[in-house]
């Protein structure tokens, strides 16, 4: 991207070349390197499994990060949650998108049919029988195609059919709409992903999976064999793998990590960011530290999202963090070893909300700025 | 602002003359008869009481908004947390901008130090010696003026010196640095403002108030008489109001109002929303609804802050918010009223990180679109 003409400290936070002391904070850097052994240890593992892997981009929102999950990281494509984020993909130049989510309102649906004729196969969720009829007509209209995965509810209570006899009729009708392609389902479940004891977590996956197994062979049994079982996320992947009834992941917050699903264990209780490591920062300044104790920080939750739990300070034994508002974090620090513009590494709690407060991601290699790359799909929700 | 070219769904939610129901949802709506309310109503109170009213910033961070509250909301500048935004405020034609927080990095002194070149009175905080220094110095290289207030912690335990006595060497400090001119004290406490009940709530005040008055008399008896005495927001304002101590408001969330504020309670015993109108909304669809007593609307915590709670349904007693996740939302509906496609109006549980999660604000009156504001200074967390 040209980044000629851009301010740093008011447009963006840093430009390629400067060192990591003079990048503007707060900001969200990537360590690149960190990142991409993350990338190239998720493509081995779906490759062993023999299953896709459909990186989401829900989670970082970037054409930059999608084309590396792409050339080094297996990704056979991108899989997104908005009309608009998806146009953000294919406009950027990724030619194989999944709205892993229902998209129901006329000018969506209208947006989403007209999308393939940039040149992508896009694919889309279904749990309404109504909304079959309205894609049917979008795309006959459009003159494209779009190809439909059934949505089923393995446990998150939130969209998808639950019964298999639903997702049975939900396919005929996809299945019978001109201009619509039947090719699966989609079973994401959301709340297995976080759960931190890995027996309970293997237990919750195993009914998950036990309900996709079961929509699957409903559908076989009704003449519509599914090609594609999609789902699973970076608490669950290992379990949808080696299934045998998945056939690509979901994953996302693997690349990046953040501090809850950090705290999850594997079979052998070890965290999880062991195994996939801290790629994403929000770079932090002290501000303030009148208090002998505590230092006051210039990144609150405008910074990094606190649904899932407060940051960790990266690398730092001797500090913790005490809390945050909008603009500030309150740091404790015992032993008054920080003093003011000192920098520290916070590790958000949740990775996704956090990049989609931000503009950019400051990419570095070094202890220099190799690369500064958009938040391309930041803000579009629609 | 030229709106020529942006695409709705995609760039912008909605264009000027739009019906309500065109518009692309999730996004921020305002309700601009009740914000003109709203804004009149509080520029008659700060009036009555005498003191002025620097409107908050970083709650809207609109220059159309913060340009309607100069006209008709009696503000007389505008208050905000950093320097990019001050810059966003400036480079739209606000002239009086406070910085009501510190400044410590050099590049982002050097910035603030440049401001009022741009033709703007600059103020800032300051709680630390070196801090003085530095500014002072980047003044003097810039060939400009700063105003600078020394921010006393009057009960947050957040940025702020305790002792009066520190207070006054600061402004002795700041009296004699070139370039830099004291005029008094900032005194913000942000946990009183969300004390539910009014006894509890007038209390804490009363000790928040009382340490801004120990520091004004220590700078007074010091030969620093403070000019300004800022702070106060929309759970505490008519305490400091009240107080003979304060000179200047600092109240942002009135113009909108949230659910939490909403919650808190007057001398009467009312909800506060009782008094300050819900103007702000999250506009957003049901786009699932495969259960008939729960609907999924396309409106998560992407859409709205959840650090203060939920959402609440503007005007739906019927229904209630049940939880959410980074693009969905679960909404009660008992009796199966929502269908697809229908759209409700979402309080968001607090304003200000809400509102920085969005690039538009779109006006309506009368069921149709007055007006489309950019979030002059989203992101800008520099």
């Amino acid at each position: 991207m040209d980044l000629t003409g851009l301010e740093p400290g008011y447009d963006i936070p840093a430009l390629p070349g400067m060192a990591e002391a003079e990048i503007h904070t707060p900001c969200l850097i990537l360590d690149l390197d960190a990142l991409e052994r993350n990338l190239r240890r998720m493509a081995g593992i779906a490759a062993a499994h023999g299953v896709a892997l459909r990186t989401h981009g829900k989670m970082h929102k970037s054409v930059d990060v999608q084309k590396l999950q792409q050339e080094i990281g297996g990704a056979c494509g991108v899989c997104c949650q908005k009309v608009s984020e998806a146009e953000a993909f294919v406009r950027g130049g990724i030619t194989d998108v999944l709205v892993s989510n229902e998209v129901t309102h006329p000018a969506k649906i209208a947006r989403l049919a007209a999308l393939p004729r940039q040149g992508a196969r896009v694919s889309v969720c279904v749990d309404d029988l109504e909304t079959v009829a309205a894609l049917s007509a979008a795309v006959q209209a459009a003159g494209t195609e779009l190809v439909c995965l059934v949505e089923i509810d393995c446990g998150a209570n939130r969209c998808g059919v639950t019964e298999p006899a639903e997702a049975v009729a939900l396919a005929q009708a996809v299945a019978a709409a001109p201009g619509l392609r039947f090719e699966g389902i989609q079973a994401y479940q959301g709340d297995v992903q976080h759960i931190q004891d890995h027996t309970d977590r293997a237990e919750a996956a195993r009914a998950s999976i036990a309900k996709a197994r079961a929509a699957v062979d409903a559908l076989k049994d009704a003449g519509l064999p599914c090609g594609t079982v999609t789902g699973g996320g970076t608490g669950s992947f290992r379990f949808e793998a080696a299934s045998g009834v998945y056939t690509e992941l979901q994953c996302g917050s693997y690349a990046f990590m953040d501090a809850d699903y950090g705290r999850i264990e594997d079979a052998e209780g070890r965290r999880l960011d062991a195994e996939w490591e801290n790629a994403l920062f929000v770079l932090t300044s002290v501000m303030s530290h009148v208090k002998p104790d505590r230092a006051v920080v210039d990144a609150g939750h405008k910074s990094y999202a606190i649904d899932s739990g407060l940051p960790v300070v990266f690398g730092r034994d001797d500090l913790s963090f005490l809390g945050c508002s909008d603009e500030h974090g309150k740091v404790l620090d015992p032993e008054g070893r920080l003093k003011i513009n000192d920098r520290l590494r916070l590790v958000p709690g949740h990775c996704d909300p956090t990049c989609n407060l931000h503009d950019w991601y400051v990419g570095l290699r070094g202890g220099r700025v190799e690369t500064v790359w958009p938040v391309s799909a930041r803000g579009k929700v629609f």
